[in-house]
């Protein structure tokens, strides 16, 4: 029987490999319905929307998008959980041109459903390395 | 008695106006100790450096800050909560520069202790408005 932490650690794990591998719809059954993806400068986006640009990483010609992620804190409080994690991410363009490295921190809110954690909201502050001090 | 999101609500409040009145330390304390505040391109902030951030702007050279918020959502778990807010700050300068407005977006945790509620950790996604487009 897995904690709730080690199965919050488990969702991340699986939620990188599956972006790697371009396995849109585990992505997707990663989050509940109601998500909200916040980043800096942008309206709010829904599930329907992040899974028009997941798609959108798929195929021959899309950029291969690689990330690591450093899990800093995990709070669980009943059927809600928060996570601070520091989130690197590297695109590369399939047109040969120099990848683009984003590097930053996110918070993240957690809900539990029948006993299975869902990302429910996500503040995302990712910036291009060049730009960061983090 | 009110309830745990009429406090939130109240804490959000307090927090507007002490900062606009410059009144640090009742800023100060409406955070936990161990308070994070995550924001784009930069190394985590904890409570001493906020504390420095925000003594730095008081005074009469100081520029002056307003800020308003609309909380989109406050969730509640036991003596823990998160809130989603959409913010607007308007930083005036007083050489009689072009004010700078920011807006976006914030995911906020906060904790309750001894009954009271407390800022812990912070993502801040605002950005310069002419940049937003939330």
């Amino acid at each position: 029987m897995q904690s709730d932490e080690d199965q919050i650690r488990q969702l991340v794990a699986t939620w990188h490999t599956a972006s790697k591998a371009g396995r849109v719809d585990t992505v997707l059954g990663l989050m509940t319905d109601d998500v909200v993806f916040l980043v800096p400068g942008r309206a709010p986006m829904r599930k329907e929307e992040f899974a028009s640009a997941l798609r959108a990483q798929v195929g021959e010609s899309a950029p291969k998008i690689d990330g690591s992620s450093e899990i800093k804190e995990i709070q669980v409080a009943a059927d809600w959980a928060f996570m601070w994690t520091r989130l690197s991410v590297t695109v590369t363009s399939p047109d040969g041109a120099e990848p683009i490295e984003r590097a930053g921190h996110t918070l993240t809110v957690l809900r539990k459903i029948n006993s299975k954690w869902y990302l429910a909201r996500d503040a995302n502050l990712l910036v291009p390395v060049q730009e960061s001090k983090v």
